[in-house]
């Protein structure tokens, strides 16, 4: 892709901040972390996001986040790890090229989740019957 | 695992909106959901979070989430999805069997992603070092 960011970065044309790098994918670091050491996983071959993505290179890159989810976890001492895919811009997507965010979270930074609010009487039951997969 | 809500799930004694079941995974409705159709992909095997999993569940796993995501996007007519895990308490975990979001959303509703804030000149070097992998 032409116009692409990380295909830009994944043939060297562009800098990163690279911790981790083989035949399919590169690992670097975020340069706008949430939290220090923040990380974006990208595959080399394009895709516009993981809802893209082929089955193997997705089965793949899921040993790889676990791995670098785990390293920054030692590394940075950190207490918790977040792995966040964002897919399409009502989703937060911003660069269009997969990468999911590994970030390393730590007691009391004061990062809030989303809140839940629960179904009304009846509600549930119509979104199930919507969504049922046999 | 006795005391745990999610085993209890998996085996059918506490009750779940489920959308979908096969061998090793169970998929069912988040009850206090983000936005409605909130799902949870659930290894059927016990296992703490996400950064614990067996690599050839995980990859299992990976092609269900995509699977998962892609029929929300189209039976809700979402404009987007999240997929989101939360590893440990500091990282918002709450429930300690591995379990991950995925999340419809669509355009204006409202909820805003963790700001990122810059290294500060020379900071960024450091982190690299410390996280570099061969």
């Amino acid at each position: 892709m032409n116009d692409c960011l990380f295909c830009k970065i994944v043939a060297g044309e562009i800098p990163c901040d690279k911790i981790y790098e083989d035949e399919k994918f590169l690992v670097f670091l975020d340069i706008n972390p949430v939290n220090r050491g923040h990380s974006l996983v990208v595959p080399k071959k394009h895709s516009r996001n993981l809802l893209e993505m082929e089955d193997n290179e997705l089965k793949e890159m899921s040993v790889l986040i676990k791995k670098i989810s785990n390293h920054l976890k030692t590394q940075l001492k950190a207490d918790g790890i977040n792995i966040v895919s964002n897919n399409e811009p009502a989703a937060g997507q911003l660069i269009f090229h997969t990468h999911i965010h590994i970030i390393p979270r730590f007691e009391g930074d004061g990062f809030k989740h989303w809140k839940g609010e629960g179904y009304k009487e009846g509600e549930i039951e119509k979104i199930q019957e919507i969504l049922e997969l046999d």
